[in-house]
């Protein structure tokens, strides 16, 4: 699963211990967007599965989501959308609550970006727990929108993420998982 | 200056009057990212002047920076370095402070991300007074990075701030211009 077209990506992202806090592993991908194969690698892996053309947009979350994203839509020639955290968009809005481990964030979209109908590519970095890119499928989904795939480069399987957007309905597509969090 | 191989990206510009406060005149790119003609126009028009391979990264300012610099990145085949807002890398980092309208702000890049000698493509949205842009390119010089040229969906000259980025030698290149701020 880590080892796609002879390019092994997971080699590329660095692992910084106790960041943001102790006992959390963080799985740094700028080391592998900074690299010209490894960021080709990852953008090309993510965008494959959905080359035939059945996707209307490429969505991508605040902030490491917009680099793999922005790349992704251009990549399969469709439009990107921003998911970005509140009271960043300048036009009518609608938004998303969203648990953290202690305290509700909110993400927001454009309330005329997708239409009844679009389908929409969803792409960020990492899949943990799942809150942020379930907020966003939700938000996607009031919109009228259907959220064809998330896209992730990195699984982290332990914390559920993943099987949560299964469950919500979601086919998940993701390059390299780590064990732990 | 306006239309490029046909495509006229400055349509595709939403104008919000009156953000983020009043008498401002926001030029709204997500209008423009949305449209899968528009996104394409914008990377590709950002990319050509350095197809030929003179460039070793991309760097994108947070976060707009990021979708445009992401897709520049893959565009050229180059690897992509995020400059952030202060305290969001997660190793070790180089900033820069800049001023704003009242007080200081920060901008900072993983001290290992650029070498010595490193030619540099800088890309963000918007160039209005080059604060931000002017601090990014103090960090990759920093780092003994050369900035090949700073690329910008939009100038809006009256700011002053391609002005002032060709002042620090940094060669600019912008798609589309409007008058006022």
């Amino acid at each position: 699963m880590d080892l796609r077209n002879g390019f092994d990506i997971k080699r590329y992202i660095r692992t910084i211990p106790d960041y943001p806090k102790p006992g959390v592993m963080f799985r740094d991908i700028t080391t592998l967007l900074s690299n010209l194969h490894g960021f080709r690698a990852a953008v090309d892996e993510l965008a494959w599965p959905f080359l035939k053309g059945e996707i209307d947009y490429v969505a991508g979350i605040e902030a490491r989501g917009f680099i793999l994203g922005g790349a992704v839509a251009h990549n399969l020639g469709r439009g990107f959308i921003p998911i970005r955290k509140k009271g960043k968009l300048p036009s009518r809005v609608i938004g998303q609550d969203y648990a953290l481990e202690y305290g509700v964030d909110t993400i927001e979209m454009h309330a005329d970006a997708i239409s009844k109908g679009d389908r929409v590519l969803l792409v960020d970095d990492l899949i943990a727990t799942g809150g942020t890119a379930g907020a966003a499928i939700d938000l996607i989904r009031k919109s009228g929108g259907e959220v064809v795939s998330a896209a992730f480069v990195i699984d982290l399987p332990e914390l559920g993420g993943a099987a949560k957007l299964k469950a919500k309905g979601v086919k998940v597509h993701t390059l390299v998982s780590f064990e732990g969090h």
